[in-house]
């Protein structure tokens, strides 16, 4: 039997145990930064934008020459030159005076207020009539109102999605210091493994695991490399797992099924390093193993598919994160349960559901079965204290990355 | 003035015009398959897993010979052999005979249940004693459990994520075929605008929409080129959007926000194509354009970044999912609003916010500041005819892609 500890604790000591390794930074170019991870908080160095700029197409004045203006009182003001896109003007506004000015053109000194064109009258002898007044600042984007040198934006450890590299563009910023990707190796074990364009004999399985384990490590910012099936003898085992050591940042074993493989990958970790943990409290993924082999965090997680990839979410992706120093990228949100669902004292239950409105329906299949997981739209966790969940009891539910 | 439509009603006329187009399908290797979009119905073509498998360590027996055993009256039965892991057994179990099986073993012909390991005593004389009954089918997968040859698992236009590349290797399906990403061409142009690794000088602003609309289209699924800044002429704008045309599936122009491009993008399209639409009846996003040139959908989004990445999410992806023949990949939560927000008749709103726990900040900044986007989570939309909405409203907030 294995001594088994409970899932918060094991999450716990894969925290404390890799809290200070953090992936070095890299730069890339902008054009290739979606998905990855700042190391670097990003600050304004420049008044953004540069200047004041208006948000209509107008004419820019002095608020104060326009106050009190109506449709039948209209402001006269004289027209003293047109600011151009793209172009700074020398332009000083005085008194009485105005300036054409497109959408997003600098406004001239001296003005603090744009009208609006539909708001005005062009009387065609150098004179333009103000029906409407106009408070200082309307229709105006002052300079640095986007940010201001010294004016934080980014705290390292944001995730870069397509509006930041808006963000990033519009500070100039096209060189970034990111954390690199942590390689991950997977090796799949288990002598009825096969891959899963080999042919199927009886008694033999195709590898899903290996596949799937290694899109769910690129899908949350690894790089990866699929070591393929090793047969299921410890020397085996062993030799690829001090090649791969050397060759990753965290290496994933998924066991086959098989009663050998069960022993051999945990023996092959307290062999070359230190075996921490065999066993969860929880259902799915009793059989996972944690340790550590010359600095390298190693995981051994179950065969069973449902189970690997549970223990993926929440024990590997915990520490890609805190190895790219990210927050959580999770999406949570609580629902209410469409029936009840039964549960075990003395271990954790994680429970795929299908969400519908605003209830969720448990997904209940035989253990390992991989189409289990084919519908579902996330998960949730029942207590080890808890003996089953009531019908309508709200769930928190975490989403599946889409 | 812009005639201007709802934007429920733009949506429609360009799922309306382009519903017939969807792109053709290509092979793939199941390793490059994430996130990408089925184009064929995936069925079962054989029986998985492919024989009967024990999901527990223990022995293969027929139930009916342990009824009623217990601690005290064990059921005695003679062990007749060993299934071997990843190999097919000839054996076939009589009454009275049990066969030791690992974990994902077939079980032999004639058995129909499996004890685990730990009910049971190995005499050591050839026989074993079980110590507790056996309901038929307990611990076991029986063969098509995961499915049957004919039975459907994936319905084509499902997006493939990391546990889908579990099932389809599971199923041995190593070569896909997925819709091929649209080819989406971006062009900004805009007198004022400077490329984001140009110097800036005073009345210039950096591209911000240019890098933003080419990683959001990335990000939901399109193959991109950004064709860079053209400048605001006439002449330079139809020279780009002619070769574009060729070029790419959808075609995103991106005006600055200088007078000339507000016209030169329409007359471009009119003179090209159809123009259909010249202004939305939303906030922000009014100035948005939409038409078509020699069956290519073409946008021209408005400057302002805060409402290109809107018009991108709310007319451009809808489009994009259509031709890869997907469901929309949206995710949706009902918050509680945390205060009021006014709106305008007569117009739709879409507000930003932010979430803490179940309620939402709306971000309400000055129109055209990029920033305004930089901690959003998310956004919700005031419908047409609502003055705005009181604190406390439940509101429909769609969630940003992470």
């Amino acid at each position: 039997m294995l001594y088994v500890k409970n899932l918060s604790d094991v999450q716990m000591l894969i925290r404390e145990k890799f809290a200070g390794v953090q992936m070095p930074a890299e730069l890339i170019m902008l054009d290739e930064a979606l998905d990855r991870v700042l190391a670097e908080d990003v600050a304004f160095t420049e008044y953004i934008p540069a200047f004041d700029r208006s948000t209509v197409d107008g004419y820019a004045l002095k608020g104060s020459d326009v106050f009190g203006c109506s449709d039948a009182m209209p402001a006269i003001l004289k027209m003293v030159g047109e600011a151009l896109m793209g172009k700074h003007t020398e332009i000083v506004l005085q008194a009485g005076q105005c300036v054409s000015v497109p959408t997003g053109g600098e406004i001239p000194q001296g003005a603090d207020a744009v009208v609006m064109l539909e708001d005005t009258e062009d009387f065609g002898d150098g004179t333009i009539g103000v029906r409407k007044p106009c408070a200082p600042g309307a229709n105006l984007i002052f300079r640095g109102d986007d940010g201001k040198p010294g004016g934080g934006i980014y705290k390292k450890g944001k995730r870069i999605h397509a509006v930041d590299i808006g963000t990033l563009a519009a500070l100039g910023l096209t060189i970034l210091p990111v954390r690199k990707k942590p390689r991950v190796v997977i090796i799949s074990s288990g002598d009825e493994l096969v891959n899963a364009d080999d042919p199927l004999t009886l008694g033999t399985v195709r590898d899903v695991n290996g596949p799937m384990l290694k899109a769910a490590a690129q899908e949350h910012g690894a790089s990866t490399r699929f070591y393929g099936i090793v047969k299921d003898d410890q020397l085996s085992l062993e030799r690829a797992v001090r090649q791969a050591i050397r060759d990753c940042d965290i290496l994933v074993l998924s066991g086959g099924t098989s009663a050998g493989v069960k022993d051999s990958i945990p023996e092959t970790i307290a062999k070359l390093g230190d075996l921490y943990v065999h066993g969860v409290a929880v259902k799915p993924g009793k059989p996972t193993i944690f340790g550590q082999i010359e600095k390298i965090p190693v995981f051994g997680l179950p065969g069973n598919p449902v189970a690997a990839y549970f223990m993926f979410l929440l024990l590997v992706k915990p520490l890609l994160d805190s190895m790219l120093g990210a927050e959580p990228d999770e999406k949570q949100s609580v629902f209410s349960l469409a029936c009840a669902v039964s549960s075990n004292q003395g271990r954790e239950d994680i429970v795929p559901v299908i969400i519908e409105g605003e209830q969720v329906y448990p997904i209940i299949g035989k253990s390992g079965l991989i189409t289990t997981l084919a519908g579902a739209d996330g998960y949730f966790r029942i207590a080890r204290d808890r003996e089953g969940l009531k019908k309508g009891e709200p769930v928190e539910v975490i989403l599946f990355k889409e």
